[in-house]
């Protein structure tokens, strides 16, 4: 069986397990207060072009990060807006609303949100004289990469950030799959760029080779003061904090998270190239380590057999929508063998 | 001037005024454990013809109604589906979002939600592998008479029963305008229907007459098992609940609710019909005593001059829609006055 | 029978009554903007010697006011120093955990915080290394008077306050029954210290002399900033809104708040003269409106066929403690028919 | 620097993570479900002397499993009974009341709660005819061992199951440290008994050896029926689940936790000998791998300067009470060195 199911089904990178080995009889304070932690963020600042006094939290997953960061950066009247197709407003078991916020959802743009179509909701939520009994909205979410695999071009964000800026609330990206955004064809978006453009953000550990992480930025320092005790709220605090700051160390040595975006990126591109040549449709343009495809179910059915994939919506009566997912664990000979079995 | 702005812009009818002053030096016990309320309940559960057991409970204001219900009927990992138009999804500040809980919306047919695609909804949640990472629809709101005006026939009524009830799920019906559905033209719906059709509903109060107050009555008996402390903590509990018990006893004595909503409803028609015989549009064709227009702007400006009424929705360019709410306190010379002017 | 059971036992001041009656049949605008709540709000930033840009906001009842404005000041790693006999720390049905928070007891001295020891529980919080696994003091919640009927001297509240601001904290005073506490014999404290020492505090109306409503004045300005859609969320909003202000007019016009105040403690005086002169001992001293007694139970069950009082605890074996509260609904006759009984 | 500071400061237990050098590259499901997981919970339920099908899930930490089953298990109008010392009354930022829960806390004995104390709070409560106006007692949280170290002998267990079964709550038992107490000296409690007496427990990975991880077993099976959502809402869903299929398949293969747990303990009597043996006090007697002294502060000092221990309150004037923690990393010659120091 070959593996394109997800790019969180294996465990670690090499490079960080080895890490993690050679530091495991070592003794350290708990909760993130100890020497590696500290020298990731610093890795962190330094990719992201920051300053030192910048904040950076490391998280255990995604969900409990947009849980906890978005109710942090809420006041209790406000929403977070976000396009229909957004994780925060489909797939984390209502956790922002857990958390007492409503999801403010716009019409998504193969999974982006449009800066003017942003613009244009809050203009009208403020023209409303009822607008107090409704939820306003106090910050915007994107991803990057979208759910679709789709990337925002510098232009997009750009544009996104100027009108949150212009409308005093707080623009935050979910870089889950930031490593395969900044690798992908045709991106001309930067961390720096990420960094000066939201005023949080995070850059994704567990589907880019980590065992688990995820390392919370906040380059707009005033935000999330008391961000700890929040942290802990939510789920989010790892007793040996320590094991996220050795992950992430490693992943900012060497440029490993620039290698894994780019090894995927690469790998899912020859996959889309073939599917191509070989007369299969494209679902959604996508230009990272997502490629979605619409097979015939006799396609399917034989992949099925030997290939692990995603259908993405429900199984069609001719044709279906399938998904394909590559990462740092998926190997060159993987996608050969996949291509053979067209 | 005069005023259609709403129905909860006066105080309340004589006949409860009266009643008020009557009891006023009386002393009872607090929070609703006084013999007024408990005749009210009685009162109600025999108009709705439910028997004895049947729980009805006395509360101050339609949205916290809603918050204290729906919190009550949802487990945590549940959320409620509505119409995207209705007042849970749209004009009650997060207040079910605050309690923890997502609206789940479906398009809307003039504020309706229909039976096959509440159904559809369902059924395709359940097909999705990843349900468990999305909230699960636990119940179905409406609003009966809609956001609107509209009302919902037996028939349609009867098919969202089914559906809910085929999937284990309650039916809720938000009836703050219930009197004025009932009385609607052509309406083959009765309060013994609404009872025997939800699982929970509630007649408002504020809006048919009283100063305040909504009675929720529980048809389905073993849902809400431990809602007087809910109730408390969602702030929906009146230190001296016996004034609930004496306004909703007056509103079920002598049909003083049929008698509140035919006024009114009389009165809707009879503005509707001038408006027609005069060529104005109808915005949404609704039975009750809400009455959407689409009017020139010059004549909005003229009417405003001397009579209280609400844009719905933005003042368009040319002409804007324009909301007239009949009540209780509404008379036929202030309908009168209203169609000389147009 | 006569009724000593508690001040929201009858319904509201002739006074009162008398004004909601004239106003029944206008109109206005909903949700509090209209004249009567703008006046009433003028009439008490007046009477508390406040600028005109406090703002003063009107809810429905005591615990959805507590629960509100706690919910407003508190950020969401902070809770509220309570005394253990506080009433949110007891019998609000968790409203306040049900919002997200903690309180945070101390012990009770007849119902009262020291400041010296809030200040000591504060002091020793931030001296804890790990206090940010621990929920931090946001705010002092105390009551005036309190749930035992006593009062803090201007001396006390000042050091109160001190503490509180010295460590950048709100002090908050629910006032249900202030009306009782500024009347009270003995007491140095006026309405303008209570608004110069609080940040926030409500003026109780429900427990003296209106149907329902509490007055939340926010002397501190920069507090709740976003306020209606919280009052919205947690179930305090009326739609007829006026009502509120027209009940806080009348009980801010020809002092009728003073007047209820001083009637109810000097009928509360009466009766302790005689309970003392006829050797029961007094369970709590209390100069205001309830008054506390141990009682031999044979005493208690020859008063209960015609006088309604209220345990307070559970009955002894031999002698019970037995609350009797007076309001504006008492008269002299019912507390001099009862010392007759005694 | 040897280090008794805490039972988390190292990594993984060697056989541990050999495990998951193993399994690192396979590739597997996620969130859980893959064999490593279900097989992790076969050898729990076997452990534990469980049926097929009793559920196990596995978390990531130890505040978040409390947060999550505590949420799943009350209604919301119900709060949860614990030692004024519990973890969750103390340690964890709120997180109980951030999800709507009041802790209720009782006096704690060296950190245990007593049956009796329990079942009088019950009776007081239920017999205060205002109940509905306080947070009903829903179930039972203790510690085994305790924050002190202390553990139940299998009576007190019994009795304290007996009272909440009389009273229809259920009794949950949070096992951060259960390998501790299992192995402690004079401990007549075995895991079976665990499984038998509550109704919900959760066996710590984290303080134990794992790097992360606590598995929820839940004998009383129709409790928390839709826990999974509850737990991602929880932020406890770790997306590469089998991570901690894979730590705990390790712990319950050949006694590797009862290996873990005598052999921390055994250090940890070794330590308490030798204090007793020198003349230093113990501040509570605990048979676990916690132990607490009284030190004057010049052996707390010379001890800083190689030994990495915790201050367990303020430090006195003159002596100051010291916590040390023994675990799996503890050496017999980091303890010798340590004696050899005092």
């Amino acid at each position: 069986m070959i593996y394109f199911t997800s790019d969180y089904t294996a465990g670690t990178h090499p490079e960080i397990l080895e890490r993690l080995q050679a530091t495991n009889l070592l003794h350290t304070a708990g909760y993130g207060s100890d020497p590696y932690t500290r020298n990731a963020a610093t890795l962190i600042r330094q990719a992201c072009g920051l300053d030192e006094d910048v904040a950076v939290h490391f998280l255990v997953g995604g969900t409990q990060t947009n849980a906890t960061v978005i109710d942090g950066l809420l006041a209790r009247h406000e929403g977070v807006i976000a396009a229909e197709s957004g994780h925060i407003a489909v797939h984390e078991s209502g956790a922002i609303e857990a958390s007492g916020h409503k999801v403010l959802t716009l019409p998504h743009h193969d999974g982006k949100l449009r800066a003017e179509e942003v613009e244009h909701y809050i203009d009208e939520f403020y023209r409303d004289e009822t607008y107090e009994h409704m939820v306003a909205p106090g910050m915007v979410y994107i991803s990057f990469p979208t759910e679709f695999g789709t990337i925002y071009s510098l232009e997009e964000l750009e544009s996104l950030s100027k009108v949150c800026h212009s409308h005093s609330i707080p623009l935050y990206i979910d870089g889950a799959r930031l490593a395969y955004g900044l690798a992908a064809e045709g991106c001309d978006v930067t961390i720096k760029d990420i960094a000066r453009l939201a005023d949080v953000f995070y850059i994704g550990g567990t589907k880019a080779g980590t065992l688990f992480g995820e390392a919370v930025v906040v380059p707009n320092r005033s935000l999330l003061p008391h961000f700890f005790p929040l942290i802990k709220q939510h789920g989010a605090l790892l007793a040996k904090g320590r094991l996220l700051g050795v992950q992430f160390e490693a992943l900012f040595t060497n440029d490993l998270f620039g290698r894994i975006g780019r090894h995927a990126v690469e790998l899912a591109t020859r996959l889309r190239s073939a599917m191509v040549s070989r007369g299969y449709r494209i679902a959604v343009e996508s230009p990272t380590n997502q490629q979605f495809f619409i097979l015939p179910n006799e396609v399917v059915d034989r992949l099925s057999k030997e290939v692990s994939m995603e259908y993405w919506g429900p199984r069609g009566e001719c044709e279906s929508t399938v998904r394909f997912v590559t990462s740092w664990a998926t190997t060159a000979e993987d996608v050969e063998q996949l291509i053979e079995l067209l």
